[in-house]
């Protein structure tokens, strides 16, 4: 017996869970696990499965695809065991890197992570302690568009499927984003659409907030726009400095973005235009 | 078309949601919700879907019912209209009973309230100001079976589906219980299991708690040991005597007991022997 | 004896507590809580002391007065008995109406509600049923100076210390929130400064926002830009609709400005430039 | 100029801010933050104070103790850069372990650690490769007393004043724990007094909460029962295992734990009883 992740989105309608159920119990699968949304918005449905079965992927797709044709659906089935593979981000604030590297090692998170990538030298040690490979890719006005092929060339040789922004400082291209839509997650230091842009702790000390929080969403070209995976917070006071807003933030960070790659690495996590679903 | 609730409740086992579903497409249904839990543990499978249709609520038990009588299942549907007929009963706090009632005027709570019963006079006027009726059922250790005996008439003679413990101070009959068991909660002014008994809030204060709580939990004839509908908390300081934990526990106590109330009123909670499951 | 409360705000230096409790030394007090901060931004100081002393108020402040005219100190003495007047204004929702008219009537709220001022007539009926003058002022564009004029009147004959926005969806004019600096509290339905303006909740819900908010602010000229003093967050997901949103916000919403209300009466809020000094 | 903090305690009465802070005053000390707390029940008044001055510890400390010497008070003062010397213990899981070294190592924490100890080998590596000593105290019936000896030499030679246990899995003798009365901080896996004893999220599990926590405290003989420091909640669901729940309750217990320790090492916790006075 193996244990199987099916997610499938499609326009809405009846009948949808009783022909994915219909395809499952055909190759006997044992569901353990299902959720499903209609959104009456944007007419889209939206489910995700997990089962177990004795058959082969192979069997247990054509079956699927079989009953759910005429759906037109986008539908993806993988075994539970063949985890994302995961390449971080990272500019010189380490706290996420080392928490994800943390929780990576003690299996906590369901990902492969498979190297760490940078445009400073400061991540270096604590990443090739961990056995994993650092790419240093300094960047300049006259590089960007030469390293963001190298950065593509490493997603492609690895086998990427999630690039994780770990409070990496620098914009990633319209092309890039667009190439990779719905497979980079940012960390944003604010409870957006709150603090945009730079400092935003400064920001929210400067408005006096009595609450700081955190936002990790996927990367669209629209920076700080793009749809919104998961937010927490910390109460403030006023006696709080920028720069203990900024440490206490931490916390928040490192909770907020393990929460978005866990939900990503379990396939809980859907586009729905501007916004997410999230099977959590 | 009506809307429809759907709750289903069985051993666990493959082609359950396949059974349902086909039932529901048989009547032309279309899934607008649905949830599932199958409990490894007590080995026993929960669904809610709810739906719309065009048929007849005796068409549509009829139909989920022959696809599913194989199952031994325990099966019922509703036309989500069909609010649940509510009994209050209170002793002489009445923040629950003040915040029920609100809800409820402006239709936030799915539920029709059919009266209120007290051991106490303090609520009749905030009562009947509602145009509801107040029943007075004054206890002395002689009383008791009978005023139990009148309370179990008012429950059968307005066809009550749920009675909400809402500060009531008095301890119900063992057999009152058993006989309305998942059809009574209560709200208990501590986070359980930590403060069981009487004066929770004085409690929590000698042990210097950081936090304090309420748990909406289904009555038993185990006092303070009903499966845990719903808790939250709120935070304190070495600051707070008792009486002020007290009073930021009415908070907590009024949201805690709403949202179980809320949540029983959609169908989203389910005994699981000591333990509930909850759709929130 | 009689209980006092004393707060103080003045430029930042050394000597500040000693002279203050030189001052209250000097009439045998006995403080029981003291709280104090220094800006470092603003270089002001802020000091609140609840204290007792058998000593009448015109001692008390003249003792005090006397050690601290070299700070040139914004000073202010007042028994804790003196709670300030409030007026509530209100337009149709009525949820924060209600439950600071039920936090007054169980004395859970320091504060005299001294009457109910709105633009329609929705909350004559619950106003007058607990005994408050209710005055209805309409509002055109033609009558807008007139009715500020009325309501100007009516704080000043009921010696009103502070007016409650418990959503009141009128703009008052510049004129009106600078003579009243200080002393009008607004509860906003949202997590400033995230979703300015109008419908925060449908904003919140294009957004696909995580949280949602609830912020209570002083009033200025500039809408929605006010110094914050309470906040507070809900979880809400993707199957949350805007309606739901605002559901959920109610509650959120009544704690917040709740919270305002009884910082305020205790003295316990300073305005400090464009954000609050809050002794919570 | 350098920072200092001063913290006393004694029996509550007038005067004692006035006096500490002519003590202040006399060397010229200009006082950045204050908190002070008078407790009703025990009679006893706590203070914090932290201040500036150009004068030297020793004359500082003289100024004060001549102010105060008729309270009879515990007085104690530091230069804020003379930060406690800590010694953590643990047993296998090594996430609260990790946590406060990556605090210390990027200056979050106010601490120096001065190593680690330990009855299981698993966390030598990480220790060490943060250069600090490891010392392996394997513990058995017969060898507890000696090893405790160990202990206490540790203690004595590197000049701890905090021993944290950072899931230390093995109870210390009464003895140890007298001796060492406020100095030692436990975390313990459960939002006491919930859940004492072995395996609280099995317990939680079973119970069915819909939230679990975490508790710092002050370790006593009284197993779980010393005075409770910090706590915080993660809500959970009935779909979380026991598993789950540990897991969910590792981020809890790290960031109480943290903040306990941070809360310590800025001399911001009082033990009042069996209660404690946080200035958080």
């Amino acid at each position: 017996m193996a244990n199987y992740i099916l997610t499938l989105k499609c326009a809405d309608g009846p009948g949808i869970i009783h022909a994915i159920t219909t395809g499952l119990l055909d190759v006997s699968a044992n569901i353990l696990e299902q959720e499903q949304y209609s959104d009456t918005d944007s007419g889209l449905f939206f489910l995700r499965t997990r089962f177990e079965t004795s058959e082969e992927l192979e069997t247990v797709l054509a079956s699927a695809a079989a009953h759910t044709h005429h759906l037109d659906a986008s539908l993806r089935i993988r075994r539970e065991s063949d985890i994302p593979r995961v390449l971080i981000m990272v500019s010189q604030y380490d706290h996420c890197l080392v928490d994800l590297l943390y929780r990576w090692r003690i299996h906590e998170l369901p990902v492969d992570i498979v190297g760490v990538v940078s445009n400073h030298e400061t991540c270096r040690e604590i990443t090739e302690s961990h056995g994993l490979p650092f790419d240093y890719l300094p960047l300049t006005p006259e590089s960007k568009s030469v390293q963001e092929a190298r950065l593509l060339e490493i997603v492609e040789q690895r086998g990427v499927g999630l690039v994780v922004l770990a409070r990496y400082m620098q914009i990633l291209s319209d092309d890039f984003c667009r190439g990779m839509a719905g497979r980079v997650i940012n960390i944003h230091h604010s409870l957006l659409p709150g603090f945009k842009g730079a400092k935003p702790y400064h920001q929210a000390y400067a408005r006096g907030v009595k609450l700081i929080g955190a936002t990790a969403h996927f990367v669209t070209g629209d920076l700080d726009e793009g749809p919104i995976i998961e937010q927490q917070v910390a109460r403030v006071t006023h006696a709080d400095t920028a720069d203990a807003l900024a440490e206490i933030g931490r916390d928040v960070e490192r909770l907020v973005l393990a929460r978005a790659v866990h939900l990503f690495a379990e396939d809980r996590v859907f586009l729905n235009n501007k916004r997410t679903v999230v099977f959590g």
